[in-house]
């Protein structure tokens, strides 16, 4: 939602806390006792019959005795009484209303009930929940807290860092560790069962909001996954990194998210493919979203994934080697000129390759630490630089962060600070350089991690013209299933699909009886291939429902025959639409397989392989969000184990990837075309022939979803 | 090495320091003040013509100044004048000479001479060497720094950690960063070049010594692949782990490895696979060297993977999950009656599950928390704990703290803490927590990362009785190879060595002359295969060398003529030692490869794979540390993506997996019967019947390796 709409949430001039308490401790003081000590410049009414007053601010026995209009009611009373002070609220017109308490759907049926009934209440009234289960809401620019985490216990740190999680632990928890590493925070939402508004709701507004550059968010579960693919793409556009910790991975993880928050968890699978397209940055431990918001918060960027990396001790080197090449990174081949300028400096007894080892040289010489680090950013050959400084406050640590941070301020490409070693000795020193945005980590796994995030977001960045392409292809018309009674729709009916998206199918015709077939086989060529039409039969050979070679019109009349025998007996109550006679194409030819799965949450994702036992048994397969242009086709082939197959590893004969690729993204245009009643498509085989001979769709099947195939039935 | 040779280094009655200085900060001031600062008990002797003394002790101007024998000569010269200080050494017979001067075989050439001209002294004398380019020695245990690092830098805390690096920055680390988690250490040693003792010398000290119980190493190279392992067993068998972090993994790391301390970093994928044989903890960083030892610094071992897991937030609940399902790892099921003695704290609002979330109930009921966790371990059903604690100290985390230590000392079951949360709020609960042996992490992932190092190792400890049976097979005897002139043995000879190891191979006969061919002809079944015999000749059908299938006598008198003159045209100048005509072998059957590669550090790595694209393209490999029992190949075929294919994925044939495996492993134990002259062994193709009709070897070659040909063509 827009930023604006959340204006009077974010700043209220009038906050009620229902169920305000005197006792200390209680979350209903707790809240108050927030507002006071941050020192609240808006209005404060508490709600309480027992009291008159609570932490100085006046109290009222329900929210109909608050004589102003109130922007937000946080409510604070146990569960049973929820609903009652909601009623209240939507009654007197209050804004918004932040359910902090629990019980409700994390609980299980009855709960969800609950919820379901204030759901309704606010639906009318036009009243927005934040809630229930929720730990609150700190604004902390402006130093609001909507919580009932004490703010002593707090570490807030004002930045332009914005947090969105369903956790209200989780949310805390990186704003407080954030702040350790210099870490500023913009606003922190917890969203609890998001009754109402939902993650992505702020995470909507966190990417208007001028204060904010840098989102971050902790999610279980993918409220609505068309949703988040406009959110990410529009933080794309607006060139702010997305930063997600998506958690319920695993199947246990899946099973413990059920039964927190109530929510499902939605495709991981298909949020990668999400992440991928939109350059939302994945990562894998709240750690994990301090080290990458660390890395975005210095504006400088990577133009390609050459690194210099100058270190005092030759281990260090060989482990930045070695976690570099895990994140496709790889060290800078330094210039005849490079060398000579670092040799102005380094002793003639240090060798000079990248990296850059120069010993316990810095110690002696004041100048040649800055030097070396300045020769290496303004190399050519240079995209970003890793300094290792494991050097202490005690032995001199700040003046060399000091050199660090002076020569970041002359380049645009990234300085990554290693400052390995104890937190007694180091902490002060990573602290200073990361309130200079220059990005210091105590680790090289977690440093070099964080250097590839910046690479690849910007990477997606530069390409994010082509998003345009895909909009152009996102065009759903879905006027083609509408007709379909069975499960599925039948083979000719898909291939006249597949032939209206330009993909090449064999030569065929659906003949009823005898006189049809005599006509059909005038114009095809011999051998030939039948196969049943039935809308009620997927598995067609199974059935004894296909029947191949035909090798004259003798055997083709004998197929027609048969086929219709076998399906009467195999198959008695399937209507017969007729028999597919078509040309059978000989090789040589690769057989490809070609699917297509709705997501529920996210919409269609294609995916290739090579048929039989290279999908079946060894699963190599690649995947993309549909649609794909031709181009990412390529990369989905290309990607695949068996590529080299396709390239004629094996008898030298190289097959036609380009007219695969174009196909591909044909089908996957097709899927967009085809709405929202399928599940799945398969294409089985695809063809490949030799290079420049093209594809074929040998067989295709379009399934629906059982709700679908429900309703078309009734 | 033993640890007793090691005792006059490690705790010296006299050391002197060769270019001692007066100079504060230079590294021959820091070697005797940090003798001074840690009130060394012993005689120090300070040597540098310049003074008559440094930092109180006397100085003289020459080792062979000093009256007394020197245990420990410290050299902190100038590289130039090591060599001349070595010799002094040599000749008062010193014991142990700790070369902390870089400016050697790191250098390149150069250096290396000066280093082997040193190590030329050493070897004369029986003088020891540790070092060059080496930051020393710290016995922590009884305080005695042989060590240029300041002791006011470092942070050292005794206790039973042994570190043994190449690297010194890196050990030094290890031990501070060690400290501030309260692990304790030993003693740390840092090998720098390696010219004398090594780190595997140290090693085997560490294994023996009484004090140190866990054994933790940094590697580049490994010096001496056989010794490692036989360090790696000795380990497993005192039940003390040994953690390896072992560096130069990629291209660029071990293109950095070679040109920092001049060593070889060996194949990694085989130190891989020694490590899992003889269970080493292998780890990615240094963090989780600290992380594994802290693990094992409690002697509470899990017999299983089932855990049980403790929350204050669902999501750190569905985080615990996911990362256990990462590490092959279950939420263990509760059982009723666990479910029903949870239920007597836990109010009735919450639902009982595994991740118990107990949310925020545990700050209202003083008791609940430590019911819970004392209920968890003394449940069958549950074979580790973690229980989150992110309650800092201002909110009364040490009282849960010492609850989970108090159920922590009536278990054997490990319990991990979770203390997520900023350094500030958390740091001093997990330094309690690490204190009393119960480890405790800021990250789910190290946490669970940790728990499954402790069940890994406690396996594979298990299991060390096998290692006994690996043992008897390993008898190299070295008997076979030695009458082979060519780059590689002939078929025939593979064959002949195949059969003596019970591996079937099909009929057939060498013959030289169309007498024998007629005479072979008679004992064999049509239809045949013959081929070339060579040991020129490595690829058969390259030179028009196999000719099948031969059907009739008449056949087989062409087929032998065509060899003859297809090899006399294709490969003139090789010496044909006849032609091998053999039964062809009919299907079904699938065809595998076996290989067997010597790697030149630890030995022969056997390998399996179906043959074709399976190896060449999909990369579809098991390896193994050979020799391998049945058991073990059984798992290595069981590995293969591919192994549905054994199981008739397709047509439903079922394989002889059994005979696979029993091959498998005569193959392992044929490799370590032929000694070190050769490189590779081949069988392929290898075909597998169906179930019950067992396996033979079509073909097979073995190769020398490049130097051993040269030395054999001699």
């Amino acid at each position: 939602m827009a930023i604006s709409s959340l204006e009077y949430y974010l700043r209220p001039r009038t906050v009620a806390i229902v169920g305000a308490s005197q006792k200390r401790g209680a979350i209903g003081n707790t809240v108050v006792k927030n507002l006071a000590d941050l020192e609240f410049k808006g209005k404060v009414f508490c709600v309480n019959p027992r009291y008159e007053e609570v932490e100085g601010f006046p109290c009222f026995p329900t929210v109909k005795d608050i004589p102003e209009h109130v922007d937000v009611a946080v409510i604070a009373v146990p569960g049973d009484f929820v609903e009652s002070a909601i009623k209240d609220c939507a009654d007197m017109g209050v804004s918004f209303a932040l359910i902090l308490s629990a019980g409700f759907a994390e609980m299980g049926e009855e709960g969800l009930k609950r919820q379901n009934d204030i759901l309704k209440i606010c639906q009318e009234s036009g009243l927005r929940i934040i809630g229930p289960n929720t730990v609150g809401t700190y604004n902390i620019k402006d130093k609001i807290s909507l919580s009932f985490t004490p703010v002593s216990a707090t570490n807030w740190l004002a930045g332009n860092v914005g947090v969105v999680t369903q956790s209200g632990a989780v949310g805390g928890t990186i704003v407080n560790i954030g702040a350790e590493e210099e870490i500023g925070f913009s606003y922190m939402f917890t969203l609890g069962n998001q009754m109402d508004l939902t993650t992505i709701d702020m995470l909507e507004s966190m990417i208007d909001d001028s204060d904010t550059n840098i989102i971050t968010s902790y999610m279980e579960a993918v409220p609505d996954g068309k949703r988040l693919k406009e959110v990410a793409k529009k933080a794309l556009h607006q060139h702010k990194p997305f930063i997600v910790y998506k958690s319920g991975r695993s199947e246990a993880g899946q099973k413990a998210a059920l039964s927190h928050t109530a929510s499902l968890t939605g495709s991981n699978a298909t949020f990668e493919l999400v992440a991928e397209r939109y350059g939302v940055t994945t990562v894998d431990s709240l750690d994990e979203i301090i080290d990458a918001a660390k890395a975005f918060n210095s504006k400088r960027r990577p133009k390609g994934n050459r690194v210099a990396t100058i270190v005092i001790s030759g281990a260090t080197g060989i482990m930045i080697a070695d976690n570099l090449s895990e994140v496709n990174h790889q060290l800078a081949e330094l210039s005849e000129e490079t060398k000579q300028r670092l040799r102005e400096v380094v002793p003639s007894y240090l060798p000079i390759e990248n990296p850059v080892d120069i010993a316990s040289t810095l110690m002696t010489n004041p100048i040649l630490y800055k030097h070396c680090i300045q020769t290496l950013v303004d190399a050519e050959e240079v995209d970003s630089l890793i300094v290792h400084l494991p050097i202490g406050v005690d032995m001199g640590g700040m003046k060399f962060a000091n050199d660090i941070i002076e020569v970041a301020n002359t380049t645009e490409k990234p300085i990554i600070v290693l400052t390995v070693g104890s937190e007694q000795s180091m902490g002060d020193v990573r602290k200073v350089l990361n309130k200079n945005n220059v990005s210091a980590f105590n680790s090289v796994q977690s440093a070099t991690k964080a250097l590839s995030y910046l690479l690849k977001y910007e990477n997606v960045y530069k390409s994010r013209g082509e998003l345009e392409q895909f909009e152009l292809m996102n065009q759903s018309t879905d006027t083609f299933l509408k007709a379909s009674t069975g499960p599925s729709i039948t083979e000719p009916e898909v291939k006249r699909l597949l032939s209206q998206f330009d993909i090449p199918i064999p030569q065929g015709v659906v003949v009823k009886n005898h006189e049809e077939l005599m006509q059909a086989s005038v114009g095809l060529e011999f051998p030939l291939v039948a196969k049943i039409v039935s809308a009620e039969i997927t598995h067609k050979s199974d059935v004894g429902g296909v029947i191949l070679p035909i090798k004259n019109i003798e055997e083709l009349n004998q197929a027609f025959e048969t086929i219709r025998n076998n399906v009467r007996q195999n198959a008695p109550n399937a209507s017969i639409e007729g028999i597919l006679v078509e040309e059978l194409v000989q090789g040589p030819f690769l057989e490809a397989i070609v699917g297509v799965t709705r997501d529920p949450a996210f919409g269609p994702v294609i995916m290739c392989g090579l048929g039989g036992i290279y999908v079946e048994v060894m699963k190599d397969v690649s995947q993309r969000l549909a649609p794909i242009t031709e181009q990412e086709a390529m990369e989905m082939i290309q990607q695949l184990k068996s590529y080299p197959i396709f390239n004629g590893v094996r008898k030298g004969t190289k097959y036609d990837v380009e007219a695969f690729a174009k196909t591909l993204s044909q089908v996957s245009k097709l899927a967009l075309n085809l709405g929202d009643s399928w599940s799945d498509i398969e294409i089985n085989p695809m063809i490949i022939r030799e290079k420049g001979k093209g594809v074929m769709a040998l067989d295709g099947l379009i399934t629906f979803s059982t709700d679908v195939k429900e309703t078309v039935q009734q």
